[in-house]
Order: structure tokens, then C-alpha cells, then sequence
């Protein structure tokens, strides 16, 4: 286990408009208020999602697509940089349609807020970096 | 997107009893410590869940009960106020029956403590609105 | 209800490595930080999962395995002590196959990190105590 100690600083308080795509958005609102670290927690409202999944022999994201109208039941995860100064947003999310049947993964791009996404960010005082892993070839939490 | 900056002040615990009902004790919790704005997650467990869908053809949520004992296995949101202010407490929540089936949606009244519900506020140094938007009815969070 | 006040001190970043278990690597985690009290998420995937579900009638938490890849796509919960100075992390966590599908239940030792887990803590300046609740045998938050 690898552990590095930061503390919340700002928390950011967003609403997503309809039709805006929720990772783009994420990042626009971290490139706005100039966050380099957070930890991120959103519920809303979706038109579409589509969710990814690690497999393990391909070592793909493997995606899916809910395409009906669905809530947001649960998103979090966090934002940290890479080396080269980029930012990467990492967020698992649960929808869940009409009836509450629930579908679960990885938040990739083309989830199309419909009436409302409501996002809190907390701001951490310290840089998290992200860098390749050779094993997986996954961009992972550079912590020693 | 429209964005707000606060800052989070105090962390609340709370410990709900069994019988009560969640969203009712959620406002008990906030009006008791002076809450005007924060950002809430709660675990813990309940005799019967009623949660809802937004519907965006009639325009309104279309609620259903799930009447059986369930982990409540996640259950995000957030606290604002409104301009003649009143507290809304806006949450999504995913139970889970004994078998790991999951159902989600929209916390509504009508969802009933069983064994606990650990409760955790964190309170933020701004107030954050809601207002009606005149396209959904609905009280979406009044931010610039 | 029952509730106390507190604050977030620290944030702790953490990355557990494959084949951990989780809530072990969470204790450990809280051990080396000298954690008391806190918050915590995470997300990740495991390559297996053991949920339970408090069964009313024996009093007793059933488990279920859940036993391929899955990611971990919300885990929510908070830690605290025991008047013989333990600690307990209490966990809610829902895995989505790779088909999307979510299971859901109480955090149990057995739950084996794959790729990786990233987890947040959110360190409180109080103690939040537990202690046995005689109606159910749990370790219920002792706060007043």
C-alpha cells in the first residue's frame, strides 16, 4: 500500500447544463478553478451513458451503452496530474432506470447530462500524479 | 456549467434510529446544527426504501417501494437552501436486497430506518441556492 | 437521533496493490496515519468480492461471493474506535460486472484488489466511538 497525506482546501460546487457530456465537463470545471488534486461525488440526471470495464486479458476498457433516460444514482472518484501537466479524472458511476434496476462502471466519455448533474469537488492542498503502470499500461496513482 | 467556491467548515455524525425516516431526519439533522449548505453521504440500513425516477415526458418523479429489509449500499447528495429559507436535502440512494440485487433512484419520504443509518454532513461556509427553473418545475441549484 | 460535531483534518491519498485484501488494507492504511476517526471512498476493481447483509430474524450478517472481476464502483463509509482503542472501518460497497450489472451489501474481509484500488480517507479531529448495542449485538456509533 502506497499513501501520500493532503488536506481539502476549496470545495466546488457545479451544475452541468443539458446535453453537455459529464467528463468534459468535470475537466472544464477543474481547469476554471485551477484544481490540480480533488476528490469529486456528482447525482443527476443522464440521457445516455456508457460505461467501461477492465478486462484483464485484453487489458481494454471494455464499454457499454445504457441509452434511455436514467438517474445518476452515484459517481465519485478523484482528479489528479500527470507529469507533463495534465489532468486526469477518474470516476466510477451507477445509473439506474425507471424501474431502479441499476448498471454500474467506469465514467467514459458520451454520458449527456439531461436535466440536471450537481457536482461537489474538494480541492486537495497537494499534487496527486498519475503515471503509466508497465504492467497494465494504466495511467495509476504515482504514490509511494 | 456554473460553478460556486466555498469551503467546508464542520463535520457532522449522526446516528439515525430505527423507524425514523430518512429525508425527515436528514432536515432534523440540519435544522439542529444550523446547516445551510453542505455535501452529505450516508451507509446503514432500512426496513423498505421509496425512491424516484424523474420522468421527462409528464414532467414529474414516478416513485416505487421496494418493502423488504435492504442495505442501503450508497446514498450521495447535498444541502441548499431556498430564497424563503427552507432546507432541501437532495439525494440519491442505491439499496441492496440479500441477494446483492441493487435498486436505485431519487430518496424520497416514506424510506424506514431498520437496525442504523450513520449519517456523515460535511458543512460548507457558503450558502448555496435553489430556485425553480421554469423549463422542469423543478429546484435546481441557483448557481452563476 | 444522536450526533456530533467534528472537522476534517487530513486527507489521505492510498492506492492498495493487487491481491490485498481491502478492508485489511484499510485498517492498515488507518494504522499508519494514526487515524482515529474519518470518512472514507473508494473505488477500483477487485477480482472477487464477499458482501453481507444483516439478516433480522438471526441476527447475524449473511455473506454472498461474487467471484470474477469486477470493478468497484462505490464504496462509501467511516471509521472509528472502540473504548479498548480498536478501530472499525464500516464499509457499504456495490461491484458492477462486465456487463454492468451491480451487487451490493456490507464490506466483508475477501473482497481482493485487482488492478488497483484508490481510496480516500478524511481524517476527523474528534474520536467517533462504537460500542455494542445490546438489542443487536453490532457496534453501533456510541454518540449521544
Amino acid at each position: 500500500m502506497r499513501s501520500l497525506t493532503t488536506e481539502a482546501k476549496r470545495a466546488i460546487f457545479a451544475r452541468m447544463v443539458p446535453g453537455g457530456d459529464i467528463l468534459t465537463t468535470f475537466e472544464a470545471v477543474a481547469l476554471k478553478h485551477g484544481i490540480r488534486a480533488g476528490q469529486l461525488t456528482l447525482i443527476g440526471a443522464v440521457s445516455m451513458a456508457i460505461l467501461g470495464f477492465f478486462d484483464r486479458e485484453s487489458m481494454e476498457y471494455k464499454t457499454f451503452t445504457v441509452d434511455k433516460d436514467l438517474e445518476v444514482v452515484s459517481c465519485t472518484g478523484n482528479i489528479a496530474s500527470t507529469h507533463e501537466g495534465g489532468l486526469i479524472v477518474h470516476a466510477h458511476m451507477i445509473v439506474a432506470d425507471q424501474d431502479g434496476r441499476c448498471y454500474g462502471g467506469h465514467l467514459m466519455p458520451g454520458c449527456e447530462v439531461s436535466v440536471t448533474i450537481e457536482l461537489i469537488i474538494t480541492e486537495m492542498s497537494e499534487d496527486v500524479q498519475r503515471a503509466i503502470d508497465e504492467a497494465t499500461g494504466l495511467n495509476l496513482l504515482n504514490i509511494k
